[in-house]
């Protein structure tokens, strides 16, 4: 009986550089913009906020940067991690296709997270910061900051989303374990927050507010600095750890995807199995299908307008020019926390205005049912955000069946569920719906973004 | 700056055989009895829970049995798992001690239960089984079942300890999202259940009952076998790939252990790490200090008697001699949900009376502690039965500190806490508190053991 394989890449083959897809591009980005003035900024704007060296990452359009070698310990713990050949779900599916999958969930935080936090806690340290301050939604990004912040010794203030600081207090004791302090947000901490709480004393909170509150701490100490976990050119560069070990691991198996698929909320982890294999396709005209799979309830890709927007609610941060459901549209609930936002990563943004990739929006109950079949089967349980980028997966290998073509497909499985039983909880009390946006909601945040001369 | 080092087998160095210290013992085990007839019972005995394979394996004095390949064909997936040098840890206790732990997190169920799981599902198969009956108290043991389950074919059916069915709606849910079935139990489908539920209709249950159950279920249809998680000899067998591949990835470190620690609730994982060792302590005489750590609230080795006694409730299982606290003794709540069981597995009882280790009864607040230090330190969030070996083996750092001397020290981590994080909450909230078993409670559950002439 043909069994699912795994691919060990040995530690001495862990990638020594990051892969900056900017060298690649056929067409630069277009540049970040003053929030007041909708002029471009130059780096030195950012410096309030992120220490140089991360900055000259952002703007970088060098191929290759270096690792450093403190960062590569500490990746060490958990990294390479493994590439599985989905052998008995290729067989579950009766499908001709090569299903192969690279596994995040080995990361003390289980999902790919900390592969930027711990350079984004490195780069902060080496620059004498001692406090990092960042925002989370599901906890997923603050509990990977909180386990670097512990790695480096630097102090981690994470402001959390009201409605998942109290829906979700183990992602907080997570925080609190790794000796991060999480504030529910809005707060009384800052202005933005006591501004928000004057006029909505029972606000919820969203992403954006979060962003504005943790924005303006780190502004206002020179001894802090903002972390963000998703979206910025820096962060999707260090997740392409993932996808050069892919690349390697793939080569260990004699196969080269046809497919390759990852789940997109603000973009970093598809980012991370997808851009090495974007440059290698740009670079050598290989032909690729590259398909990233977004919630149908926040649908940034395949609804939102690619345009200049905010990255916050507030409108604090610097415009960016991006695909974007307006930054004050607020999605419906749903299992995927990590999926919530309403922009997507600049640069994955412009790739899909190129034509260089595609987007799907999928509904929770077909990713769920997806994410059950795959634990079933391969034996591990995907998070929510995961589900999706199985979903995508297994809808081309079912197409592969239909067409009897033998393709090789890889995605993503950026990591495991342990901490999102109650959806899965909901999903089996047959508590779960699918979900979609408010379409005038969306009109109207569509309608309330900034209107830019330049575009 | 030194750090945490990894030390990765490759897979090709899977052992290829579990380790059987019933061949090595200086003195065999004393026999199991029939629970009615107090007369020491023959293999045939124990047909109508297991297949003739697994009985084979409890009775072996053997001291190699060969892993079939299929089973090792799924270890494959998160086997070998990493054993890593703890230098942070080492740093931060600021002790010459060398202190090493084998990570056992990693498998898809989040601990070493899968280990045995995963062979039991195997000869099920094998022996023509469709469904396999258990119980779980904190659910680890029947989510892991329940994912062997799912690899294999085989129907799983987990009585839960009902108190945990409903505080612990989760691990019902990986167990569900496995395919399996869970039942609170007491519960309304067997004799037992309804006999109990008749008397106390309100009965929160305990692993004795659940264990009645499942025997009961298992004995009743001849497609239907019984599996237990820990304390029967052919599952401390299947632990032996931990100390096993400890060994080597030691000699890769070009270390030896002084000591060796392990929690230990019914005893697989402390046997998982330490029988290999033991076994090369009895045949080359090799010094090697061995600490089993338990509860102070369930504390089996420390306060236990050595006698003849039911594995369950019901006392329909046979009578073993082992370290018992009496069948009908209830620890009182703590958080270490798998360090519960009455008893201790019967071989390591054995060794236990025989001096070649030694045990340490520690209380919940000072676990936590260690767990979070660890955490800290060292990147990985323990389960909270794991605390107890990272207490046990930061204390034998301490004294080596103390001392000046650099012991080297290896201990099993034998799960990651992600699924315990109500845990972590209530001792983040100050709302843990260290608890102690009732005096008067133990020596009454003592009393009631059966008196067995052969003693």
């Amino acid at each position: 009986m043909a069994n699912t394989v795994k691919y060990e890449l040995s530690e001495d083959r862990m990638p020594r550089q990051w892969y900056n897809l900017a060298a690649d591009l056929p067409e630069p980005l277009a540049p970040p913009l003053h929030p007041g003035t909708h002029q471009p900024i130059g780096p030195e704007a950012l410096e309030p906020l992120f220490p140089m060296a991360l900055i000259a990452q952002e703007v970088s359009t060098e191929r290759h940067i270096e690792i450093p070698e403190p960062v590569r310990d500490i990746y060490r713990q958990w990294r390479p991690t493994p590439l599985y050949r989905a052998r008995r779900l290729e067989r579950f599916l009766d499908t001709p296709a090569r299903i192969y999958y690279k596994y995040e969930g080995v990361s003390p935080a289980g999902s790919h997270k900390p592969n930027t936090a711990i350079p984004q806690a490195f780069y902060n340290k080496e620059a004498g910061i001692t406090r990092i301050v960042t925002e989370t939604g599901a906890g997923q990004w603050g509990s990977s900051l909180a386990l670097a912040g512990a790695m480096f010794g630097i102090e981690v203030d994470v402001y959390m989303v009201k409605v998942s600081f109290r829906q979700k207090p183990y992602r907080r004791a997570m925080m609190e374990a790794y000796g991060a302090r999480c504030v529910a947000s809005p707060s009384e901490e800052t202005e933005i927050g006591r501004k928000i709480l004057a006029e909505h004393p029972d606000s919820n909170g969203s992403l954006g507010i979060a962003i504005s509150e943790a924005v303006e701490q780190a502004a206002q100490r020179d001894d802090t600095k903002y972390a963000l976990g998703s979206v910025l050119n820096h962060v999707l560069l260090h997740q392409t750890v993932i996808g050069q070990e892919a690349m390697a691991q793939m080569e260990m198996a004699g196969d080269y995807p046809d497919i390759v698929v990852g789940c997109t909320g603000g973009g970093s982890n598809f980012a991370g199995i997808a851009f090495p294999y974007l440059g290698a396709k740009l670079r050598e005209g290989r032909d690729l299908y590259i398909k990233a799979c977004e919630p149908a309830a926040c649908p940034t890709l395949t609804r939102g307008k690619y345009a200049y927007d905010f990255g916050d609610t507030g409108g604090s941060t610097p415009l960016m020019k991006m695909h974007t459901l307006g930054s004050s549209f607020m999605p419906p609930g749903f299992h995927a926390g990590g999926l919530r936002y309403h922009g997507m990563a600049p640069m994955i943004s412009h790739i899909k205005e190129l034509g260089l990739i595609d987007a799907v929006a999928y509904q929770q109950l077909e990713c769920f049912k997806a994410g059950v079949d795959f634990a079933r089967v391969e034996g591990i349980l995907p998070a929510p955000e995961a589900t999706h980028a199985v979903k995508g997966a297994v809808d081309e290998a079912l197409k592969c069946k239909e067409a009897g073509t033998a393709k090789v497909i890889l995605f993503n499985l950026c990591g495991h569920g342990h901490f999102d039983m109650q959806a899965y909880t909901d999903y089996f009390a047959g508590k779960l719906t699918d979900v979609t946006y408010d379409e005038n909601e969306l009109q109207t945040a569509l309608g309330q973004l900034p209107s830019v001369a330049a575009e």
